[in-house]
């Protein structure tokens, strides 16, 4: 196959556009910077879309400790086109629609071979340090020069980036392009959860603590899955009529239940308890309540929220005895290649709704009020289109 | 069938003797007492051989709080034989060699029903008080005809007790009763954490905490199961020798430990966590190192301590996140009309070390004696014969 049909600068750096951020919560500046080629096992790709999450504005923000790192290009939902290959890498070619995805699947560790977890034993213990294929190296640069910090391993607030093949999934053309960018992080993490590793049974109850995206994107996951009632818990109650869309049966509003526990409101609903709780908010004391809203004997939580504060988590150990189950995820047990082409043949059925997470739409030049309206809460998903 | 040709006290109540514990700590007399007849779904059994667990010894030592009473007869492993049946009873006759059984299973309710755990939604929501069929109703009179308080449902230091059908399992009469009657309680609570809780794997490691009858019989379960290796964490080192008679591979003494974490002495053994762990001592902090004992992406921890303090356990949210599953369970998982023919089963094929366990015999009336055996840590288990 004639490679340079599709590219030009192949072995070459590439110049174009990206967002930089030069300090903790400054506004995005859009430079001109090189990209390297893509090295062995990495493909040099051109983003068509991309979204933002929580975790770029938390990264945004961050200004101390050895994970907050500027200069830096952040972003990580996104779509785009095969640009070049570097040596050995198979399974994609030039032209190939790509998801990249922060949490890696290399496909040979224990781990990634194992139907057991989507944990990669090689790359996933630690995505802020040295342990990928290459380290920490970046393939960016700015104009003068000064190298440009990636962001878990995809950065793509830029025209280009290179992504090593552990963190891309060749996906359908069919799916339009701001639908799939979805499924990079948020939206896969709630779904997985519901469908990997709570593995939700048909007429079964479900509680979803947070109804952000990844919240919204569990009960979507339940509702696929056929469970019977759906019960979403959020202080603001201008989500309720949004979660509606997403399969959500029930709701409560903590703020109005008085003197009642959280857990205590949903066993009334649920004659003791619901089968599944999720904790997408990121805080101890609500993972707490998530865990006691269970029914004894086989309940299960699922924790999604990274703790805001890294607090420890405090469990009753009567309520643990007695047949509960807790456990954690990251990407919602998804392994990326496998599990993302599921995803995308769900929505093609028309099964699947993805467009109601899309909430606005950008062009990629307005990307510092697309944070704002993300900050401020009144986007769900805002798509920043490169060329439109 | 003729049932007076197996009984002559049917439907009337017997004169046996039982060994009455009257106050807290108090040494226990073998007295005349009165059982009653079987009412509906009970049957009475005449007990063959009763060994005794640190469970009795708790509630032989508690004396305060509601799930405190005396005159009690306490002893809830053991074997016995069917002198007589209630109406209503289905699956047992007369001269059946049965098990009593503290955990429930009534065979009728959803969790019953359902093969996700071994919960007893109708009963076993609490053990302490009256949610049973006949409430806590006691069986047990003395010769003044005061009332005797039952135990867990068993109260097998009696040589007569009346026994709900959802606690009695028929066995095999080819097993030998002292051996059966290890599977009443820990035993059977450690091989089915192994089994059916955790699932534990061919070729997978294993780390438990405290070898007790119960740490033994989870080592006995994973060895059964295939594991390769099997850690067991206890600070008397007398119990290692033993230890190897149940497959255990390696030991960790935690006062030989050094500025070492016992996890982080189990993570060197096995290249960054074991597969399963156990904690069986009932220690929160220990429930804690035995959670990050596991390995990210897919550890699993079982607790089966019941926490002697009741305090609340605390986990690390990241060492959540990444994978790893936490989960308690009572009586092992097991459904104990399905799963203890299998034990006994396994022992008859040989495949099973249940001989291990019983490191003395006395005759009932010895009792004081076999207390203070398992109180100064001396016996593993005492088997005690009624009529020897
Ligand atoms: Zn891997
Ligand atoms: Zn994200
Ligand atoms: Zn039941
Ligand atoms: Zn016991």
């Amino acid at each position: 196959m004639d490679k340079t049909s599709f590219s030009s600068n192949e072995g070459k750096p590439i110049r174009c556009k990206a967002a930089i951020c030069r300090k903790a919560g400054e506004a995005f500046v859009i430079e001109d910077i090189h990209v390297d080629p893509p090295q062995a096992y990495e493909v040099r790709i051109k983003i068509l879309c991309t979204s933002l999450c929580h975790t770029d504005l938390t990264f945004w923000k961050l200004d101390f400790g050895p994970i907050s790192r500027f200069p830096r290009i952040l972003g990580h939902e996104a779509v785009g086109v095969v640009e070049s290959i570097g040596e050995n890498v198979v399974g994609f070619k030039l032209g190939d629609v790509v998801l990249p995805v922060f949490h890696p699947y290399c496909e040979e560790c224990k781990d990634c071979k194992s139907s057991k977890t989507n944990w990669c034993d090689r790359y996933a213990d630690d995505f802020i340090s040295n342990t990928r294929r290459y380290g920490m190296a970046s393939r960016f640069k700015d104009t003068s020069g000064e190298v440009i910090h990636h962001f878990l391993f995809v950065s793509s607030f830029s025209e280009y980036t290179v992504v090593d093949i552990a963190h891309l999934v060749k996906i359908s053309p069919e799916i339009p392009v701001d639908k799939a960018a979805l499924l990079s992080c948020s939206v896969s993490t709630g779904i997985g959860a519901a469908w990997k590793v709570a593995n939700v049974e048909e007429g079964s109850t479900v509680a979803v603590f947070g109804l952000g995206a990844v919240g919204l994107a569990v009960a979507e996951g339940a509702r696929l899955r056929g469970a019977a009632k759906i019960i979403g818990i959020d202080t603001n109650p201008d989500k309720f009529e949004l979660g509606k869309k997403f399969g959500f049966t029930d709701f409560i509003n903590p703020t109005l239940c008085g003197e009642k526990k959280i857990s205590e409101v949903v066993k009334e609903m649920t004659e003791g308890g619901v089968d599944y709780s999720f904790e997408c908010v990121g805080l101890a004391s609500l993972l707490t309540e998530a865990f006691i809203s269970t029914r004894t004997g086989t309940g299960k939580t699922v924790m999604l929220g990274m703790e805001k504060h890294a607090a420890p988590i405090s469990l009753g150990s009567f309520d643990l005895l007695k047949g509960r189950n807790i456990c954690g995820s990251l990407f919602g047990g998804l392994k990326s290649k496998l599990d993302i082409p599921i995803l995308v043949d769900h929505y093609l059925k028309k099964e699947l709704n993805l467009d109601s997470f899309i909430t606005h739409e950008l062009n990629f030049k307005e990307i510092n009020k697309a944070f704002a309206l993300l900050e401020e809460g009144k986007s769900l998903r805002c798509i920043l289109w490169m060329d439109k």
